[in-house]
């Protein structure tokens, strides 16, 4: 525990003692470990946007945490105008970034705490919106753990593993969703050998997945983007486990840009390629993926480092794509915490969410 | 042409008047476009290893003009120490860089001629070295624009072509072997939309390719290694051209790391996949991709920046494989100067060879 109370390990929490956001500021690891702690609206959409957390759940997560902090410091003793500020708050957060569905699923649900409770005083509003915050931070985590426990089925000892991005503990609270299955094999000794693409633009494999799982002692070897042919070529990868930033109805799954590269190499060499999401990242309003809209960034991120030194002529034209979606036909199993699905995933997809609402979440 | 009467564009070049090797310093690229003048067989070895001079046909004139230049200095008279030191200059210039068999094909070429004149004097000597250096050079001149005629019978106006790592002029004396067609296109007004793969670790795709075909005012856009699928899966690619720094009997070919990647992914989307490479490049020694050798090179290149930015974690472990190896299936025809092989490779590749030695080469 920290100065504020709040688990050391912990990627999002809220401060309760001072109601604030505190978050691990992402774009300083590896090289520094350091917490920000927000409270304007603004503020926390600029972490969003930024960067400084990433990774769909943990945004939902932020999202939640900071909607409320940020409502707990409107300055009204009515419930309309209450109401109303919070409604354009959310708009403000819900437009920071638009691929990953967590954000507007975790906004959504704070909304739906107001419009279940039209008579409360805004000072029972403001305690159900902490609770329900609260409760999808404490989902996150369990439901973490359950992707990993699930995860942990398709591996066997010693096997090699590669991941592309950050799906890990840095991208939701702790755990992580592609790394869950490796940190709990790593609890109980199954030696596995990981692989990190360092996932350009922003080396979020390199700064983050390297950083995290050598922190954990799981043997970690890292990679540029373009070498997963040659080391699967090499017979030294059993699985892919990647996250996810959407997944459609159809099973194509949107997430940072390079896993439909990574897709299509390991079915080249029959690797076993596997989704890690929680079924908040399953979006029942998405057909297939070429419905998700796939945001596009600056093009310094390409061509700078740290936005400070430059690595490609001047005036160069730059693409630069944030996700990729990477094709259904392509995916072995969706491991979720409510189970795996396999293909067809027009149906196991619609059993999984009937099997989450079943379980009254 | 310039103070040493060396056209400005070319990549390597013989200084005749001071018997140098004059090189483009490909390391300080696209920030500043530097010379340097070598003299010494240490001094060029080191050149190669730093990829002061790379691309495998540039290695290879690099070679050939080197080995002519250390020659001019010998102080002796006497054939047989000429002999002597030649022999041992060249062992130290061949184990440079490992992969790429136009290094040791040049030397080889350059050694033959002391073998085929074993009764000249050491100034005769000198002059048969430096007419087949030269000879090598023009070659690769006329090779690349060869290889610029047959592969742009395989594109159409307006084509979108994908390129990784720099196959360009930069990695031959003019023209460059993947390039060569777009060249080739661009003076007929062909209009291609080039992408550019970076190329991790060392960005020759955005230091060098992007930088040349900017210069010569191809419409060209930067992406990372991880964005041909997405770029793909929009429809904006119709053929991806590289090089390649050793072309197996069977077609398996070893080219820049990531090669295997782009591929894989054209495959996936039904795009044509060339191989651009001059037949100096096919080996007949190598019957099959995993007979070649692939050169590791150092963590440092991963996890730094210009060796002095940090981009990982401190101590972690890194891979960091110079080449890959396409599999021939994945390959739809390889452009040389004798015509385009298909598959089967076993038989088009022996038929291409074959051509070159009856067209006295």
């Amino acid at each position: 525990m920290d100065k504020w109370g709040i688990d050391k390990t912990d990627t999002v929490a809220l401060d309760t003692q001072d109601n604030a956001l505190v978050l691990i500021d992402q774009t300083r690891l590896p090289g520094e470990i350091r917490r920000i702690r927000l409270t304007k609206v603004q503020e926390i959409r600029e972490a969003i946007c930024r960067l400084q957390v990433r990774g769909a759940p943990a945004i939902g997560v932020a999202a939640a945490l900071g909607m409320y902090v940020v409502a707990s410091r409107y300055e009204t003793g009515d419930p309309k105008v209450f109401r109303e500020k919070f409604l354009q708050d959310k708009e403000t957060l819900n437009s920071a970034r638009p691929t990953a569905v967590n954000l507007s699923w975790a906004l959504t649900r704070m909304e739906g705490v107001l419009q279940k409770e039209p008579e409360k005083s805004v000072e029972d509003l403001l305690q159900a919106l902490k609770h329900e915050a609260l409760r999808i931070r404490d989902e996150d985590i369990e439901v973490c753990r359950r992707i990993g426990e699930n995860g942990l089925t398709l591996l066997q000892p010693n096997d090699g593993i590669l991941t592309h991005c950050n799906a890990g503990r840095l991208a939701t609270v702790r755990f992580g969703t592609a790394t869950a299955p490796i940190y709990l094999g790593q609890e109980k000794g199954y030696n596995f050998r990981v692989f990190c693409d360092e996932t350009r633009p922003l080396l979020q494999g390199a700064r983050l997945t390297a950083f995290e799982l050598q922190e954990a002692g799981v043997d970690t070897t890292l990679i540029c983007d373009n070498m997963s042919g040659h080391v699967m070529q090499q017979g030294w990868i059993n699985a892919v486990l990647v996250g996810a930033d959407r997944v459609a109805m159809n099973g194509d799954t949107a997430n940072k840009i390079g896993t439909s590269v990574v897709a299509a190499v390991a079915a080249r060499f029959g690797v076993p390629f596997y989704v890690c999401a929680p079924t908040s990242t399953i979006d029942p309003a998405t057909a297939k993926g070429s419905d998700i809209r796939i945001e596009e960034r600056g093009a310094e991120e390409v061509t700078e480092l740290w936005y400070e030194t430059r690595m490609a002529p001047e005036g160069v034209k730059v693409f630069n794509p944030a996700f990729d979606v990477t094709d259904h036909s392509l995916i072995a199993g969706i491991v979720t915490e409510h189970g795996i699905a396999r293909p067809p995933y027009e149906i196991s997809l619609k059993e999984i969410l009937a099997r989450g609402q079943a379980d009254g979440q």
